[in-house]
């Protein structure tokens, strides 16, 4: 996409855990701090943004937070001394990984540590799970969806957010036993998700947009991380090329977007006008093109792996279970190298709608 | 480039070295060794090539060197198995990081570690220092450079041989005390350098070519990892577009080169016509186009890095020498990302000729 990127890897493993075994190394809290020390000493701390993802352990969790709160308090400095605003923008997008589907992944102390960060935040990613530990507010149906996201912006005066898969249609009557696995007695699931995203007003209004999207019927893993990733280029790109349309401006020039603390567009921006939209449609339609492909040639790929393993035969319906869980989670690995095109210049296909 | 890469990271360093500080840690052979341990038991071993470089130390050399030699291992028997040549070809591309401009780098039983593995490497790619560490014999004129690569390909059997740059012309009458540092009394060095390389014949004789090239005024690092990361993907491209185009082949089918050993063109095959010969062309192609564009942007850089760090001055001239380093060492980091379309698609600039 073009950016420049410092990886600092909070693993060394194998392969990712959807396989369900693994092995090598989680970098430990002291290890992250050193590496961020050995960035300092050099001044190579010049990043204009910041994506965090998976971090092991509540006190990797902190160091990582550390990080971005020196680098916005540098990026604040520097606002300062030149008297050049813009210069000093820093932009931390925060995807709190923790579980998903009503189960926490992490240890139980990873959460606080997360409600701690996302006050220094300009962007988070939270799946429903993720989004109802946050707010507190368990998500079933438009209303309590509305209500998590004023509670994202509002407690923790996050300036955007977005709940990265939802089912759709959410406004169904509560069903009985409501709070306890309420998805049981709902009909089968809808193969339409949904994308909601917020950009807050100056007041820590919500400006709720949604972009429902097709699922594919096929197994992933690491589409939360593309989501992130490519949001981190797009939200960049988006901004870049929006004026802040201020209409309260009067004569004074419009100061530029990127210019402006976390991005936040003014509160004359509508929903469906908001960089945070046009940054998620275009990250839409690049993964939609990606599993797209991935989807497209997982057959072939899935019967050259039991063919490469059997010999002959590539039918993968007489493996044993745990064979056939490693060749189909290989055949499901994001096709991305080869789809580069997708990546940049992707056909849009899925639009902001309001909420 | 489009190729899906599986990195093993044998450092997480800061930063590059060439800053002279940095922290982070190496990894263990132990853990190189877990890793591949954990991609084979989810079958996550089926790669078609592979590139090392800097490894730290000689355990961790020999970690790396069972990697390749079961891939090997694996490749041939896969072939006879099923009955098609070429499903199981793999191809190391062994880049032997051991030093430079006359000095070792790494700890001294590295060099018989390296030894040891190059007869398993398809192609290698020593700077001139090193080619003569692995050959023994010092390189100070056209005719030992000859015998330098004909020790390389006889005594280790590796097939393809690319020495990364070579002064010119190496053709100079020898200077009194020939042997101990002879480049003393040269005259200044020209601007022009030249890629050396070779792919043997079935009897092991070199077929060498030279690739001179302009060098830029700048000092860069990650020159060495470029030329070998571009090498990999245009080797590959060159052997998948090549025929075998066998004199002796007779009305059999040729085989397709991707098919044989160690991707070794027939012995009638001219140097000038070799695959390796276009892959480093396509590789100098590449770089130069990447080192212009990094050249270019590295004083802006340089001064606002030293704008940012100084308020309002940009010359990096009253900075201590240690700053002057770190910050000239940043703005000298190669333009990759952004220069996406110099490493696709370069406009060929170099060309090989006959030695």
């Amino acid at each position: 996409m073009g950016c420049d990127v410092s990886a600092l890897n909070t693993v060394q493993f194998s392969n990712h855990t959807g396989y369900k075994q693994w092995k090598g190394t989680r970098v430990s809290a002291q290890e992250i701090t050193d590496l961020w020390e050995g960035l300092k000493q050099s001044y190579l701390d010049n990043f204009d943004m910041m994506l965090s993802g998976y971090v092991p352990g509540a006190a990797a969790v902190e160091a990582v937070g550390c990080i971005a709160k020196e680098l916005r308090e540098k990026a604040r400095a520097k606002k300062t001394d030149d008297q050049s605003p813009g210069r000093g923008s820093f932009f931390w997008v925060l995807d709190p990984v923790m579980g998903d589907n009503g189960r926490l992944y992490v240890a139980e102390d990873v959460v606080p540590a997360y409600r701690g960060l996302i006050p220094y935040a300009d962007l988070i990613l939270p799946n429903q799970f993720e989004a109802e530990l946050l707010s507190e507010v368990k998500i079933h149906d438009q209303a309590s969806l509305y209500r998590a996201i004023e509670v994202l912006h509002s407690r923790y005066g996050v300036p955007h957010v977005v709940i990265t898969s939802l089912p759709l249609p959410l406004s169904l009557p509560p069903s009985p036993g409501e709070g306890e696995e309420p998805e049981q007695s709902r009909p089968p699931p809808t193969r339409t998700m949904s994308v909601v995203g917020s950009s807050m007003t100056s007041d820590r209004r919500p400006r709720p947009f949604r972009i429902p999207f097709s699922v594919f019927d096929c197994y992933f893993s690491g589409t939360g991380d593309m989501f992130a990733a490519l949001m981190v280029t797009r939200m960049r790109e988006a901004v870049h090329n929006t004026s802040t349309n201020n209409p309260d401006s009067g004569s004074a020039p419009d100061p530029r977007l990127e210019d402006v603390h976390s991005w936040l567009s003014p509160d004359g921006v509508d929903a469906l006008d908001l960089p945070l939209a046009r940054a998620a449609e275009k990250v839409l339609a690049s993964m939609h093109e990606v599993l797209e492909r991935t989807c497209a040639a997982m057959g072939a790929e899935l019967r050259g792996a039991v063919r490469a393993l059997k010999g002959k035969s590539d039918s993968a319906d007489d493996l044993d279970p745990r064979t056939a869980h490693l060749l189909r989670s290989h055949a499901a690995e994001l096709k991305l190298s080869r789809n580069l095109a997708c990546l940049r210049n992707p056909g849009i296909r899925y639009h902001a709608e309001k909420m």
